[in-house]
Parts: C-alpha cells; sequence; structure tokens
C-alpha cells in the first residue's frame, strides 16, 4: 500500500516496499527547553533552522508541533507552516492536540499533508476526519482510545481497524491512514517491546497498512539510548514499520535507518548507506 | 528446542526461550596475522590469553580452531583444547576441517562440545556424525553440500533437513544439531540478508532448531560494519538465531547482543544490559 504526500514541489511515497521515509521529530517543544522558549516568544527563526538542519541529515517529512501552554496555538501553527515551507521542499506532518491548530495548519499548508494525529476517541475522529478529508490529506492514527493504551496487540489492532471504518466512512482512503502502533518504554514493562513488535505485524498482515512510530519512546529510563532504539528502529521495520518518527540529526539514528534498508535490499549496491557514510566521514582515514 | 553444552563444570542452554548464548570467535587464525603466526611456532599462549579475555566480555562458549597450514592440526587442536580448559570454564565449540583434529580435540574434550561443523556433503557426514555420537556432542550443521551454498532459503532448508535426518540415523538427538545457515555479505548480493533472515525463519519455523551464524560476514567490503552487524543480530535473532558467533570483546558487539535480548523480553528488569553498561562506564559522567 502506499500512501503519498505531497509539498508544493516534492512528492514522497511511503511504502512497504521502499526505503524507510525518516519523519523529522524535532519541531515539537516537548522536553525542548530553547524551542518551548522560544515559541513562547514568538520566535520561529528556530522552527526553520529545525527545518533545514533536518532536511540537511536526511529527514523526508517534517512533523510540526507547536504545542506550548498560553500560546495562540492555531495563529502559531499556521505562521510555522508558513514558514517551514519557506526554507524547505518536503511535506509536512502537521501534529497538534487542538482540532482548531490542525485546521488553521491545513489551511496555511501547500500539498497533501500528514496530520497527526486521530487516535480510537468518539471525538477525536469526529473532529479531525473531516478536516483530513475536507483538506485531502492522510492521517496517524494512534492505538489508544478513551480507556488509554491497551497493552495487548489484538486489541490495539481492533482499534486501528475502528479506526480505519471511521475514516472510510468519511470517504478517506484507506491508504491514507498511517497507523502509530505505541511503542512504550521497556524500562516500564520489559515486554513492551515484543508486544510492540507483534502490533506492528498485525496491522501489516491484516490491514496492509503503512506505520509510523516515535522510536525514541521504547528506551525511556535506560542508558545508551541511540544503540537501543537502532536496534528497536530495525526490528520495527521487519514488522511493519514504513515511516519512523525520528530525529535524523542524530547520525547513529539516521545511519540506522539507512543500514535497515540496507538489510531490507532496499538499497540495491549500498548506494544509499555508502554515499551517507561518505560524507559523515569525508577523511578516509576516520 | 533446548541445546546443552557442557564443560567440566558448568552447564549452557541454547533455547530461543533464553538470552542469546554468545560463542566467541576469537580463537581462529584466519585473518588474525599474530594467532596465526603464534600458532605456527607452536605457542599456545595467545590462544589461552584470547580465551579469558573473551569470557571476561561475556562468551558462554568459546570457538577454538586452529587451522594454518603447515602444522600438526590434531596435536595443536588437542593442545589448544587442553590449554583453553586450564583458564576458562565455560563449554567449547571444537572448530576443524579435519576429523583426525575433531576427535583429538573431543578426546582432549572434559564435557559436552559442540562440534564445528559438519554440511550436507556425504563425506562429512560420514566422517563427522559418528564422531559427535561416540564422544557425546552436539554438531553444528552449515546448509552448504557438493554444489556450494544455495542462494534460495528453501534449499538451504532442504540441506539442514538432511543433516537432520543423516543425525537422527546416527543416533544423536535432534536438540543436538545446530544449524548455520550461513551469512553471506550482503555487498555481493543486495538480498543476502533477506534471503538469509528468510532462512533462519524457515528452519525455526519448520524444524524448531537452534541456529548459530557468523554474524560479521554480512558486512564483509562495507564501511561501519560493526552498526551493520549488530543490526543484522536484532534482526537475525527476530528470525532464529539462538546462539551467535561472534567477537564479544567489542563492546559495541555485545552490547547489541544484550539489547537483543532487552528487546525480545530476555531482560527482565533490564538488569543485564544495565549491569554490563555499568562495568563498561562506571564513571555516571561518561
Amino acid at each position: 500500500m502506499e500512501t503519498i504526500l505531497r509539498s508544493a514541489t516534492e512528492t514522497v511515497v511511503i511504502s512497504p516496499d521502499r526505503p524507510l521515509v525518516i519523519i523529522g521529530e524535532r519541531i515539537n517543544p516537548t522536553g525542548r527547553k530553547k524551542l518551548a522558549a522560544a515559541l513562547e516568544q514568538g520566535n520561529l527563526k528556530l522552527v526553520q533552522e529545525e527545518a533545514v538542519k533536518q532536511v540537511k541529515e536526511g529527514a523526508h517529512v517534517l512533523d510540526v508541533n507547536v504545542g506550548v501552554s498560553g500560546i495562540d496555538e492555531p495563529r502559531v501553527l499556521k505562521e510555522a507552516i508558513l514558514m517551514v515551507q519557506e526554507v524547505t521542499q518536503v511535506p509536512l506532518c502537521i501534529d497538534s492536540a487542538l482540532p482548531k491548530a490542525l485546521e488553521a495548519g491545513l489551511a496555511a499548508y501547500q500539498g497533501k499533508a500528514l496530520v497527526n494525529s486521530v487516535n480510537g476517541e468518539e471525538r477525536k475522529l469526529k473532529d479531525i476526519l473531516p478536516l483530513v478529508k475536507e483538506y485531502g490529506g492522510a492521517v496517524v492514527g494512534l492505538t489508544m482510545d478513551d480507556s488509554g493504551i491497551p497493552k495487548k496487540a489484538e486489541r490495539r489492532l481492533e482499534i486501528a481497524e475502528a479506526i480505519l471504518e471511521a475514516a472510510l466512512r468519511v470517504g478517506i482512503a484507506e491508504e491514507d491512514l498511517v497507523i502509530d502502533p505505541l511503542a512504550m518504554a521497556i524500562s516500564a514493562d520489559h515486554d513492551m517491546a515484543m508486544e510492540t513488535l507483534k502490533t506492528l505485524r498485525l496491522i501489516r498482515d491484516k490491514l496492509g497498512l503503512n506505520q509510523t512510530i516515535g522510536v525514541s519512546n521504547i528506551s525511556f529510563g535506560l542508558p545508551d539510548r541511540h544503540p537501543i532504539n537502532s536496534l528497536f528502529l530495525a526490528l520495527a521495520a521487519m514488522n511493519g514499520l514504513t515511516c519512523p518518527i525520528m530525529d535524523p540529526t542524530v547520525w547513529e539514528m539516521r545511519r540506522a535507518a539507512l543500514i535497515t534498508d540496507l538489510l531490507m535490499a532496499k538499497d540495491e549496491y549500498c548506494m544509499n548507506f555508502i554515499s551517507a557514510f561518505r560524507e559523515k566521514h569525508p577523511n578516509p582515514q576516520d
């Protein structure tokens, strides 16, 4: 199944038959004090810098989230979407908990955006799916609902199925739904990675939908997070992940995505990996 | 299925339900000039040092191969087996292309060894399986035969089945056969990793046997080999690898094995990973 995203000038195709599509996660104030402070002050320069940097380091799509408390989020998100489009060409993932902000962002966006996100809650589906349909976007569906995030893969699959039904009902095509099966911290529950991998596999095998995941959640609370995230990324891709949300400016993580493609026979002659490696190691003695 | 190996004092259980069993690969002169030179001079001090070092860095089993041309391999392998047993307690994997050397090694070994290896060739099966039976060992079966290493997973499975039949015929129990589906360089053929992962999966699902693999072959000819090998190790484990042959003295590789166990829910409370990490980073500021 192919999920197609577009900016004014570029098209990105998310598909299990293609290399991983990296969604850059850095334009998000959660856990980033400097960006949060800049957004509170109405300064979007840093947003533009993060956009340029991530695309340079291999992001194919950029997530844009400006959710800090106390700001006029619809206005700021709209402005951020406009300003990011000024400096980069990649498609955007418009990310907010507020339907009004998503709508303002969609109105300001030129192309076919990924909307982040709905989940299985009735309210969310009712507020957001019609917007996605109206603006002709694709949408991320999180496998959680009013009862929270189910531990079991089978229950997460049921929520994904319910979101798919709701999307189809409002006229969104199935290829425009991207499921996020939600990675949770393995430090809190030691079989969380296996359960999420099983969820990916079930959703791939039963629904065939593209899937995203915030890769780094898996290692919350542990030391040496990048190596853990790297291996989890590879395992997740093998089980159905097609468009990870991650920080491509961390070379170790970008490299993990490239190596995953390499091992999964999606990098003929190893050229994507080797050329990125050479860019990082211009001196052969390195 | 549980494959049990024993030294005079220790037991190691290889099983898909347990953490990965690391077979240390460093006692092997192939590609190691210093060790090859020492062996040619009849000096086995380095063999002992490599044994101690690998066990300290997490090897659960040690492969012992002394194959350099021009030496009396049965005599040297016997001596190496004796000397390694003097300095370490872990079970050994006795590794030679010569049946006579394997026999000398087995005669000198106290416990239940892993014999490395047979393959689908009639000659090999006939020469080596009776030795394994006689000395009560387990044996590695490589999925290759007189026609070489087949590219396709289905054909490699057939060879594994043929080796299993031959082993059962001489009275070796199925749990005492460990298949090596043979990782080959992805730089030579870009879907080699996927084909090997498929072989692992087929052999796991159809035969249920434990499987080993020389992990590092996959990255031959590429830069940045440890990260490639790390991700391949995780993917291989997810598909049926239970006892990788690898170099545990490379922290990045040992860490990959620990993280693989962590992600596969085989390290409750993350304690194996965290304690190895702390040993490597005694200063919290590191």
